[in-house]
């Protein structure tokens, strides 16, 4: 466990666009406003989404694909600074179907049906790299 | 993408009441503390619950109940004012049962067994209006 | 319902190491950094995971084990003092499966492939002590 105090430095109310991608609007949003790290939430809902699952024997991800319309009952995820200095966003989704079924996953890409975002940002910026126990990009 | 920075304002710890209906509960707690708008996550668990689903080419909400105890997973949402300037809330819930199954989606209403809620409000109220493109309740 | 204004006071960025027990991860930050109360978010991936369902008629949990791995698509919880005056952590988590299948409910235990964490703490304790109607500990 490695735990670092954060400063909390802005925080940001963010509506997505009709027919855009949820992912791509997060990193819009990221460059607009010059976020290089913090964590946020949303909901809405998407006309389809792409999730993956990370095999973690074989360190890749496997990808599905729902071609449905989906209620986003909730996405938690994180903003920080890949190996290149870039800000990188990772986000996390729960997904149902109109009777309620759930499915849930990293998310890869979504077409925004509608979308509300806030986040909170820190001062001092986090870092990514490539964690060798996980094969994975975690906080360094 | 329309993203605005917010200034936080106040912070709730919030504990619902047995056999209070939930979103009431959340209601109940707008009115008390004056809060205008915020972000919103709460946990618990319910005796029953009606979500719905947003039917993305009838404009329409379809609802489905479950009559039955349900783990309060997750619940995230936004308080913001309505057209009329009235604070409302729109809250999204993840629901457990005995197995691990999940149910998801827009809380309508559930009978609280228990459940606790964190809120930060803004200091500059967010508004709702109907978007045209997905004919939802959204911030403006 | 039951609201009290609190007032924020520190913030943190946790990880978590590969193959430690999650619960006990945060157990470690929260001794660690001396947080007596507060509210945290945490995505990541499991190999295996224990929850339970609280039976609202028996008074008792009942658990569920997956011995399979996991994405943790959101876990959400609380800290707070229990009635012993020492910080306990209640945490709930929705896991997807390859096929973004999900199960969710209160985390027992669980095995870290990776995880990150962000919690807010709060100047003035919440304590939790045993609540007459639903049996579980809640904030008093």
């Amino acid at each position: 466990m490695d735990a670092r105090e954060v400063t909390g430095e802005r925080e940001f109310a963010v509506r997505f666009d009709y027919g855009e991608e949820w992912v791509a609007e997060i990193e819009s949003f990221v460059a607009a406003a010059d976020v290089e790290s913090g964590w946020f939430h949303a909901t809405g809902a998407v006309e389809d989404a792409e999730l993956a699952y990370y095999d973690q024997d074989a360190f890749e991800y496997e990808t599905v694909t729902y071609d449905e319309p989906l209620e986003v009952a909730a996405c938690t995820g994180t903003i920080a600074l890949d190996e290149d200095g870039e800000p990188s966003v990772d986000a996390h989704v729960v997904l149902s179907r109109p009777s309620g079924q759930t499915v849930s996953g990293a998310l890869v890409r979504a077409t925004v049906f509608d979308g509300e975002l806030y986040c909170r940002t820190f001062e001092d910026a986090l870092t990514r790299g490539r964690d060798t126990a996980s094969g994975r990009e975690l906080w360094e």
